[in-house]
């Protein structure tokens, strides 16, 4: 059985844990543990009803909730069938560019959507890039100031960063929308940054053309089945777009339950109480660990770096304690020496730090590696 | 408020009836009215639990249905969000040839996806090429002998013909097959021909790798709002048209419902059953009155030719009655002179043909049209 390009492929997993898909503990998708919310599942068993009529192409309900929800003008917000639909059409956009830079590692369905229409691809290392203080992004310019202009190219980031977690400051981008053609800021996981401490481009977006911003309500109310996400862009950006996609892209579903789980203060309010002292335990519990070093992050995954490869103890984490982490193949700059999990509960992060002390990733213990399972 | 492009637009049908859209009697969207089948909404209750799982981006189970429904290898199928989203990858394919031919009236969808990668069209009027036979398309050669090459270019073709219900032959298609360099058969309305009767090219797209089959669950299992269609066409076209796309178009409630309509072997029957004598009422009922002309057709709809204007009817049936009917403005050959309803359940269509009957829309006798509304 093939493994999968992306995260979250629990038929895999199941198959070779020998169990069923949902016995898995499942690490390696970065989705909020503590959704659906119950108000999302209400409203999807309210609207069976509408099951039968074509959904309305305005999508009029779901973008007067989300200009709501953003305080922004309704035509400025296209939803779509997951962000990652909407990404695709902008793929096609960027592609009329000179070229496309790619702050890496950089999540791997990028390079799906900018190949998908022959896009020219540049990528910048985040190691060269990012200032002293972590949160900016300070040398970009000097990475493309090697006699590269930057008025006939894209820029294509996520904030906060995926896989590493990074939040950079608003302020550390705003420079680069003057001097981009098309600056794309996916911020598919910025609702977990707490209101006080988020970067969002939101509120300066009316005054960029050339800025398009990606939101997704997967990983936050936990809606990956649902496929829930939208642009935020200029209007006649997003009316020509919607010239390039079929009329009814969103399930009647998934607007109900994105419609309702929007409303949901309560369990906006529950994610920001539940995620930062569980990030911050299960990073100490990962960081006593010999030969693991996780990542400092803003959001609801950590990066680890491993002594040991991370490919062999994902096959065991699964096959001994049905656990399932994200490898990091999928970012060829990373490789077989880091993996991803996200913040689950405090049970199951502690069921996590069992399993991976148990099987001694560090160089000064071998545990079972030593025991001629490693193949 | 614009009218909508296309059919079903239910929230400005209300606004103009001054009603709950609910309230309204749709005749405009043809959808079944037997749906959607109770197993399909118990299979979607029970996939609550799937919805905090991104979808497996095999769609492995969904595809293993669909290739035990139709007998054909898994390979061979492509599930879509409707088959409008497989629509808009294939104009991509047909972009790339000469020029593509439709057969006109068409599906105002054809002209979008089209228009959307900038594809030639080319347009032949259905009057031209259909024989003695209404079921054999009998000429399109011979409209294109006029000089033009078939081989650098594609055919696309609803089978039954939207909107006026024909169905072509399987045997007055084929010829092209070998002509044309991609032929895209539309089928959207396949399922409601009874077994004994339909004329689908399934059965021989394994011989022909220039063929693609567009198939919906939309109609015949009343689930528009749900967006499942899928592509029947050689493994190789399919795997190029998915790098085309985002990775997980279908979603998960989509493909419960989907699995469990397609086993509804109940649902399928109690459809064949209901239909032919439905429709032959409704046309007689049509039939008789005056200055309304329906067509022949072979599926759960009537293309209407009206001596009146069919926007004023629509309008004043909104107003009165809260029936809604679909005009056929978006069939630009069409234009105001014909609409079309949707066959419904016998009480249902009756509150029709109660309805025109009052409004009176033969030259003979003017109607409520005389009193001053028609504006």
């Amino acid at each position: 059985m093939r493994q999968p390009a992306h995260g979250g492929n629990l038929a895999w997993a199941a198959a070779l844990a020998g169990c069923p898909p949902d016995a898995i503990l499942d690490f390696s998708a970065s989705i909020s543990p503590l959704g659906p919310p119950n108000s999302a599942i209400a409203a999807i068993a309210s609207a069976f009803g509408d099951i039968k009529h074509y959904p309305d192409p305005n999508y009029s309900e779901l973008r007067l909730a989300l200009s709501h929800f953003h305080q922004l003008p309704y035509e400025w917000i296209l939803p779509g069938n997951g962000s990652a639909e909407l990404l695709t059409l902008i793929g096609r956009e960027l592609a009329q560019l000179a070229a496309t830079l790619l702050i890496t590692p950089a999540f791997g369905d990028y390079y799906r959507t900018l190949a998908a229409y022959k896009a020219k691809v540049l990528e910048c290392p985040l190691s060269l890039v990012i200032g002293q203080e972590s949160s900016v992004i300070s040398s970009l310019s000097l990475f493309l100031d090697n006699g590269q202009k930057t008025k006939d190219k894209g820029l294509l980031l996520n904030n906060p960063h995926n896989p590493t977690g990074k939040l950079f400051s608003r302020d550390s981008i705003l420079p680069y929308l003057e001097q981009f053609a098309l600056v794309v800021v996916d911020e598919a996981f910025m609702d977990f940054v707490p209101p006080n401490e988020e970067q969002s481009l939101i509120p300066v977006v009316q005054e960029y053309a050339n800025l398009v911003i990606l939101r997704s309500l997967t990983k936050f109310y936990s809606l990956p089945g649902l496929r829930l996400g939208y642009a935020i862009a200029h209007p006649d950006s997003l009316s020509k777009w919607q010239q390039w996609r079929d009329p009814w892209p969103v399930n009647t579903l998934a607007v109900a339950a994105a419609i309702a789980a929007l409303q949901d203060r309560e369990f906006q309010q529950q994610t920001w109480t539940w995620l930062p002292p569980a990030r911050k335990e299960l990073f100490q519990g990962l960081a006593k660990i010999p030969g693991l070093q996780p990542q400092a992050s803003a959001v609801n995954f950590l990066l680890v770096e491993s002594q040991k490869s991370t490919l062999q103890l994902q096959q065991e984490l699964l096959k001994h304690h049905q656990i399932l982490i994200r490898d990091c193949l999928s970012f060829k700059e990373l490789g077989d020496r880091f993996f991803r999990v996200a913040v689950r509960e405090e049970f199951d992060n502690q069921r996590l730090l069992t399993a991976l002390s148990e099987w001694g990733v560090g160089t000064g213990e071998m545990g079972r590696w030593g025991d001629g399972e490693m193949g």
